[in-house]
């Protein structure tokens, strides 16, 4: 059904595949320049502040960050499928980047952004993008619960303008707890405030403006920025505060500090490396957090892959693609010295709603992120901390699927399990290990249910002749035809012997593959049936299914409908034989021959 | 259906399905002690030369062989539900036990028998017997060829009178052939010989008697005798030939040397240890196997369970109390110094061939045992190693499924891909290691074909009202449905405008269950349909597909079919309500809500 016509032809679908810019390159128009600058430019207000917030949650410079928020996206314009996503730093992977760099050796985090870029071209090109939906929704939603509130305890400290070291959620708490009375109060009425004026902001959102005409507009506007800047506002109404009272030679609040300014070198990633106190090689780094190279980059694959799929509105995302754009966006950004970047929600929800045309939109973030490294820096050296916490906790609180809990409680309780899993294994343990503990226990009670397929048992007497139906609900794959030999076994053993049936008949209409085990598990069923003297037929297999058991059980499954079948009517239907509503099963059996016979 | 009656009874079912003693005992009779007498005395005979093999094969002392097959199958009288199966010391078994069995200090090999025992119980007092099901025949058949292999390859060094330590089965053949030289003549001459001979006693039962009468019974019984009593005969027979060259003076063959004779006193598995030159507790003991003590007990119950599965004939196998049953037999037998247990499959299927009555059996195979060790242990001197290698090699060649292979070849070549896996990857790591990564990739196939089932698109035109029913072949659990909604756009996207369908209708007549995630991958088709001005429906939904649905959807699903629908006869059968055989739309719309309600 895909347009195929000559050989350039399909080299032009392929590249533009490959390189979706093709697609809105050729089209681009001036609106959509206006569009796309407008949402390039609010995503830049809510990402400059979250950068030096998520880098310092990772444990690392703010300068990190501030790279990563630049140059992360510049390669998915070229390269990227889905308009609305932007690329940059996310808090999930930097609470991963936290747990696998060493904060005594920060540039290593430029080394597990280069590899985790590799590692998600590598994927993307071997077309793994399948992966990702082996992942549901509730083990997501349970790990980003619990990555929401491990971030949001882990800025605690800041809040309060305590410090301390904790390598877990637990013990956060517990020092948090213990070191309580350090509080410093400046930095705790400064955190704390922001955190109202954040949520009063957001609230703003709900507001229904009641004014006509261009007031209501400018209204509309006014309240827009409100919301959408609140961070930056927020920022940087704290940062004046702690600029005047320094100048009045207070200096009640802890701040971020120096910050170098200026635009970064590109570097290639694999020359060799100095910190503070150590100097080392690329692959010496790498040494050190490579169990990082292969959790980041999933888990960035993972959650750009969802972002694209919420925002996609009506396209086929292909995850593969997405996977190599973000091997670009990490390798491109790791040459500028950034951390590891991946697809945020929040900003690309917001790109969502400033109604971005095309993913051109990221280079008014660059511009205007390049345009800070230049001349805004020193005034970053303002920035409060306990306001950086602010700004984190208030972003990550989304994260808290409590939303999913309800819907999956009033729908689908069962689900809850790969939830409530995913979320107590992440909180318990670290959350890599939790939700890859999530993923297996899912996919286990996948494996489950479809084991344990529901068998319907129809009983017929004609006459002294017993005859039976079974029907299971799905396919055979070996782990359900077990389930269905006991489910009949038991059936008939619980008889007395003239109630017993002459004929089972296994229905296969709902069959749509079997293999190896399961056809040797209908042979076994086919032997024990005979020392009841009982006969096993099988109808309505399909021709992949029917060829699997013939060759097995070394027998034409067809010509197993008897043709000495007493019963005239039975009011069997195969749907994929159109048309025909009911037929007797030796009918069925000769048009079933035939068919397969042609 | 199953017979429950008063309080006494139902008590009675349950005692009799945990102890399978109480159905046959109070029905034995003096004819089943005859057969079970035959049955016990020729698996003895074919056990006692293997037990000596077997416990070589581990690296352990010859007695500890023989207690195992004195002792192991007692509890199994008591706790077995298939007569033919004997419990003993099992090739595979034995292999493990090697692996994780100090040669140091052999008495560990006890503590792994109690404590396998102990898993197994749990196991199945946890009634997790339907674990087995989850490994398919390719998995076991490509882990017991590989197995095999392993096996015969460790007794190379044996038949050809050789000594060396090697690791894995690369290592034995590297080391094997840089041996080679130092091969001893005696030794490989009797190996060999003894392997031409027991293949060609095994061909004996290949051959028909032409003769009549008397004769013609005469001569089955003698063929009988030499074919499964073929080991015992080469192994005396070797034994003799030794015993004489050293009377002679000479001692050209390595004999397996003194054994204690004597039966083992009854002794607490917690109890201190000691071996040559080290003294130990029960739990310095375990500390050392540990991996071993969840290794050995999960490949004993699948082999196990295997066994018992091609035995029932008939009966369904309760998979958790052969690990019941199991377990108290590996208890039973550590209290006797034995090491670890399961069941085999060759002595099972001689059981089955000698007319096997009831588990009780194996108190013959016990007995004879016990007389050995009281008087036959000072001949036991005399054995060559090299014969003894000759009937292990020649018990595993049945193990290597060659016949698997091909009729995996010749019906379902996909299963090849788990035989092959675990075959492969027994052979370069460890057994155990192998068949994890067997079970875990074949699993990880089925979840991916569950996930690929086959969609028909069935289009339909009616005065330019374009309709599509989509039919997905098996239920939509979460990793399914992502697949559908792409091959429904990439369908769409192809077309012109006006050939997009008006309306889809999803047919969930094959669906069985669903969850969260799927419903809501149908709840964001239905938005992206939306934006193609194209309306989804749903029909013939189970109930319980339908409640998932229509609570995450927030929509009633059967009003979704319209009742503008313009088609008139819509020849679609449900095949869950009897009896109906098409009915529009609408009419099915109308019956559902009816049934729905009441």
């Amino acid at each position: 059904m895909v347009h195929t016509g000559s050989c350039g032809d399909r080299l032009h679908n392929i590249l533009v595949s490959y390189l979706p810019i093709l697609t809105w390159m050729p089209k681009y128009k001036k609106s959509d320049l206006l569009y796309d600058a407008v949402s390039g430019i609010t995503v830049a207000l809510t990402l400059m502040p979250q950068s030096i917030a998520y880098a310092s949650l990772a444990g690392l410079d703010p300068l990190f960050g501030l790279y990563a928020a630049c140059f992360g996206s510049v390669m998915y314009i070229i390269f990227g499928s889905v308009r609305q996503i932007t690329i940059g730093p996310a808090s999930v992977v930097a609470l991963l980047t936290f747990n696998y760099v060493n904060p005594a050796l920060p540039t290593t985090a430029v080394i597990l952004c280069f590899v985790s870029g590799i590692v998600e071209l590598i994927c993307g090109l071997l077309r793994l993008g399948f992966v990702v939906e082996f992942v549901s929704m509730p083990v997501t939603g349970g790990f980003t619960s619990a990555a929401a509130i491990i971030m949001a305890s882990s800025q605690l400290k800041g809040l309060f303008g305590i410090s301390f070291d904790a390598k877990n959620c637990m013990e956060m708490w517990i020092k948090f707890i213990e070191n309580i009375e350090h509080f410093r109060v400046a930095d705790t009425a400064m955190g704390l405030i922001c955190i109202f004026v954040l949520i009063g902001l957001k609230s703003l959102k709900t507001i229904k403006v009641n004014a006509k005409g261009m007031k209501a507009k400018s209204y509309s506007v006014l309240l827009f920025l409100l919301t959408t800047g609140s961070n930056v506002l927020v920022v940087i109404v704290s940062s004046i505060i702690a600029y005047f009272s320094i100048r009045q030679g207070q200096s009640p609040l802890v701040l971020t500090g120096n910050i170098a300014s200026g635009i970064p070198q590109f570097r290639f990633p694999f020359s060799d490396y100095e910190d503070e106190d150590e100097k080392f090689t690329f692959f010496e780094g790498l040494s050190r957090l490579w169990p990082g190279a292969i959790v980041v980059p999933l888990v960035s694959i993972l959650s750009t892959v969802s972002v694209a799929k919420a925002f996609s509105g009506g396209k086929v995302v292909d995850a593969s693609q997405e996977m190599i754009a973000l091997g670009f966006c990490n390798i491109f950004s790791s040459f500028m010295g950034s951390m590891p970047v991946a697809g945020s929600m929040t900003r690309s929800a917001l790109n969502h709603t400033t109604g971005v045309r095309t993913t051109f939109s990221s280079i008014f973030t660059t511009i205007l992120g390049m345009l800070s490294l230049l001349f805004l820096t020193p005034l970053l050296y303002y920035i409060p901390k306990s306001s950086l916490s602010a700004v984190l906790i208030c972003a990550v609180t989304s994260m808290f699927r409590y939303d999913m809990m309800i819907s999956l409680w009033k729908t689908n309780r069962r689900d809850l399990i790969p939830f409530a899993t995913a979320f107590v294994a992440c909180l318990i343990f670290d959350v890599e290990l939790g939700l890859l503990f999530g993923i297996c226990v899912d996919l286990l009670c996948v494996l489950y249910r479809s084991a344990r397929p529901s068998i319907s048992i129809e009983k017929e007497t004609n006459s002294g002749y017993v005859k039976w139906v079974v029907r299971p609900s799905s396919g055979l794959l070996f782990p359900a035809v077990d389930y269905m030999r006991q489910r009949v076994i038991a059936e008939m053993s619980s008889l007395e012997c003239s109630n017993k049936p002459n004929l089972i008949v296994v229905d296969c209409v709902h069959f749509d593959k079997t293999d190896f085990t399961a056809a040797q598990g209908i042979k076994s069923l086919i032997n024990e049936l005979k020392s009841e003297s009982c006969q096993l037929e099988l109808m309505n297999a399909k021709e992949c299914v029917a060829a699997i058991l013939e060759a097995t059980l070394n027998v034409k499954i067809l010509s197993m409908v008897p043709l000495q079948d007493s019963v005239k009517k039975f009011n069997f239907i195969q749907p994929d034989l159109n048309g025909i509503e009911s037929m007797t099963l030796h009918e069925m059996k000769m048009k079933n021959i035939c068919e397969r016979k042609t």
